[in-house]
């Protein structure tokens, strides 16, 4: 992990990519040329070996942000004659409420605080009473503050009401499997930009083509339509609209360098190691996480702020900043927070800088006489 | 203009960048972080500047291609409350009705032939007929065939009936310049990725603030929503959804180097002297344009293919290919054509280069006695 950026992103994405990556983007393709065909082909062919699928599968990408992609999924799949159940216990469970409402798909809400993931008795009890619902959708890590939502026991009820599971991956998908046959989905979404360590402006959807088929004409949208776009790139190996060469090339060097690691066992195995790493030496200088060990993520990590007249996120961040790690803010409404990334293309030895740095930090903006203790009373 | 390239790429974008422009993507931005925030302002601030708008206006920016941007200023501002007549003469004109159907947008169309622009008479007739229509669509050059559509004559039309103009000004925008105050319109749409010589993955939205303000609630989609976009971003300084970092980082450098070469006039007169060249050349090798000097455009120009038995469009790309430039196919249904981009970060001398490289690609296809006169038999 050499040519050392002047900042390491700790974010939940964009996130640091290697330079190799980068330097894929020193080339102008044609996008309607073979050699960019090629890479398209290479790059669905590379996504769908990630999700573990089969040929029943297949890889629509599309260009925009994973958010692109989600509304794409659910527009298309749901469409304005099916409903969804949306499984909420955070920023992304919400905004998928906000595509439905837009879009205006029917829907209903399963609710749980931002700290509990819904369980699977109760979207069976939701599903039993209501017969209407065709679809639900399920934020696998729900990074607002990292927890892990109950995937493979929810997809199974779903099945078990031979319902249709739409699963928002983003921020986990390549690292932390979700095995088709043990959790069956319809459609598995993420981006280029998260696990993957591409370069953002991209965004996939990996899904059953019988449902994609059958979904013709559902989507309200034409750039967001998934079967137009399949369609079209079925029958010509092209976009249907101008891609993004320069991500889609950066994607291509990325998943070579995933393979070339050791695929998802060896970058969750990484990434395991960067949250342990995180989270000990964090807690050794005085931090308490938000969500006990079981339910930390080894994607994000969400830590207390310290109860202190001096901290202020804002001088906090730039001090860590000005150390050379950006960081990202909380997303808890109840309690003061920030949150550690820890995915990217980095390693434990950079995560134990990072503490470092977030300590100098600390100091640096008057934090000095912080201790564990004092975090306890925001646990409650 | 160092650093040649391995291809260069004479279609009508992604076209060919400068290494500066790609080498701005070899840093990895916080989305986040403040600096990423100056360079989005930095961008919208330019794009602004470019399009010559006044501060009653204010620039969208959109992660995903061109079309993307387009469909969100038309299912933003026309809604499903509006009325669209769109003016068609090529495949972007239809693509705007395509975007009204899925949405269920009304629409009303104005279809001319191919070669042919529509005239403001034409138009104040459809808006004297019919007091439903909001708002007229118009293609500023249709990169079909490339031909320029009257724009400024139209606008003054629409005006005149107290409608509303929106500009597709994809393939022409900061080379062929539309002053708001003699072409009124509500909203101009483009993306990074053509004139501006940027890389694709992010289009933009030009559009009158009070427009944007009163369309609120109309788009039926939230990520192609331009006053959530834009109220968000006037708010945090921040994207809604993860922004394309590079392809954004890239198109400040692409908006500097625009200024450093002189602007619009500047560039206008390369790409101009660009298709001069071209024409002059290409019609001493044999060669006829589809269209008539008046009706040609700095952007791209259509050929006739040679009317010869071993012309084969997909045997000629690829031996022009070998000699350094991807061409671009024709999209004219009743006569054989192919495309010829003068846009992009290359000069005269270069497109001179290309048209040895297409009679080269020509000779080594078999087609050697190929005339201007047998090509006139396509003209009629």
């Amino acid at each position: 992990m050499t040519n050392r950026p002047e900042h390491y992103l700790l974010t939940p994405g964009p996130l640091t990519t290697s330079m190799r990556v980068k330097e894929a983007m020193l080339t102008d393709w044609g996008s309607w040329d073979e050699d960019f065909q090629a890479l398209t082909r290479q790059m669905r062919a590379g996504v769908c070996k990630a999700a573990g699928v089969d040929d029943s599968y297949t890889c629509v990408p599309l260009q925009g942000s994973g958010t692109f992609a989600v509304e794409a999924a659910i527009s298309t799949l749901v469409g304005r004659t099916g409903k969804l159940l949306v499984l909420i216990n955070g920023a992304y469970g919400e905004r998928i409420v906000k595509i439905c409402t837009c879009a205006g798909i029917a829907y209903d809400t399963l609710t749980t605080p931002e700290t509990q993931a819904a369980s699977a008795e109760q979207v069976d009890e939701i599903l039993h009473n209501d017969p209407n619902i065709t679809h639900v959708a399920i934020v696998q890590c729900e990074t607002s503050i990292g927890i892990m939502n109950k995937t493979e026991e929810i997809a199974q009820t779903v099945k078990a009401h031979n319902r249709r599971l739409i699963i928002d991956a983003m921020s986990a998908f390549g690292v932390i499997q979700l095995d088709p046959v043990k959790v069956p989905y319809d459609a598995i979404i993420a981006s280029a930009n998260k696990c993957l360590e591409g370069v953002p402006g991209a965004g996939f959807v990996v899904v059953k083509t019988d449902a994609l088929k059958a979904s013709k004409g559902n989507c309200p949208s034409l750039s967001l339509d998934l079967v137009d776009q399949w369609e079209y790139m079925e029958k010509t190996g092209q976009w249907r609209f101008t891609p993004p060469t320069h991500v889609i090339s950066a994607f291509i060097q990325a998943l070579d360098e995933y393979e070339a690691e050791g695929g998802a066992k060896a970058r969750l195995a990484r990434y395991t190691l960067n949250k342990d790493t995180l989270v000990a030496e964090m807690r050794a200088a005085g931090f308490q996480t938000l969500l006990p060990d079981e339910d930390l993520s080894p994607i994000i990590v969400t830590f207390l702020a310290p109860d202190e007249d001096a901290y202020e996120f804002k001088a906090f961040y730039q001090a860590v900043k000005e150390r050379g790690f950006l960081i990202y803010p909380g997303k808890m409404t109840e309690v003061e927070s920030f949150r550690i990334g820890c995915i990217g293309h980095f390693d434990h030895t950079i995560m134990r800088e990072a503490v470092t740095a977030i300590q100098g930090g600390l100091r640096a903006i008057g934090v000095t006489n912080f201790s564990a203790g004092q975090l306890n009373s925001h646990a409650g």
